[in-house]
């Protein structure tokens, strides 16, 4: 799983169009103010640990920087080996549901996506964490 | 060198901090409308040849979408294969040089960054590209 993390502002989206693999979403977006925005690639082999991890990483982030939101936003483009459609919704719900003491707001998945963001610009308001899971590892270590 | 190409209504940039890698820079930052946003990752291996079919791709997108302008932006984030510091400004440079036909901006390399971007949201206004020179893929081919 790939994340993009930054401390912005605010962030704002609408969505413009759904693709064939986009989740059923009702609404038109939302902005949301002082935000830490974790954009998200889910790749294959992710799993609900994988996902654990991910949420405790992004709670951690945002205690350091002082936000007070989270927005998980999907982000195909961060990765060239991502998981089906499928993992992914299931995935970035589990981050979602994972992460406490924080207001949490989620993008839907599979959606064309209008949107809006201000980086503060301070030396943590970029980061990007690969996380991975106890097999992925040791295949790294296999190698 | 990995790209993302960002169609927005406009990106915005303030210079915030110099990192030990920063480039030479006198301004302060500036915003730019109607415009193809390049973030650009350039990466080990990386050469002149590649930085030109980098230019080549971004005036192909930035035709494709109607985009005036282009920002080329410097964007580490993108890549876990990094070149040295001063083999990327030398190609962020190449591709400044190499784009024809749009008038092109490039934001500094090095420095910690406040932005501001507005994506359009239409099906092609965020693409991503892998280019690759000659070398690479024949290494890719040998695998
Ligand atoms: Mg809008
Ligand atoms: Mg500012």
């Amino acid at each position: 799983m790939k994340l993009l993390l930054i401390h912005a502002d605010y962030i704002e989206y609408e969505t413009k169009k759904a693709t064939k693999v986009a989740e059923p979403f009702e609404g038109k977006g939302e902005r949301v103010e002082e935000v830490l925005v974790a954009f998200t690639a889910v790749e294959k082999g992710d799993n609900a640990e994988v996902a654990k991890a991910a949420a405790r990483e992004i709670e951690e982030v945002a205690r350091k920087v002082g936000a007070e939101r989270i927005m998980i936003y999907p982000y195909a483009h961060l990765s060239s080996n991502l998981s089906s459609p499928d993992l992914a919704v299931e995935l970035l719900k589990t981050i979602e549901s994972s992460i406490e003491g924080f207001e949490v707001h989620r993008a839907p998945f599979g959606w064309y996506k209008a949107f809006k963001i201000s980086c503060k610009g301070h030396p943590l308001s970029e980061l990007s964490r690969e996380i991975k899971g106890e097999d992925s590892e040791v295949t790294q270590a296999l190698k």
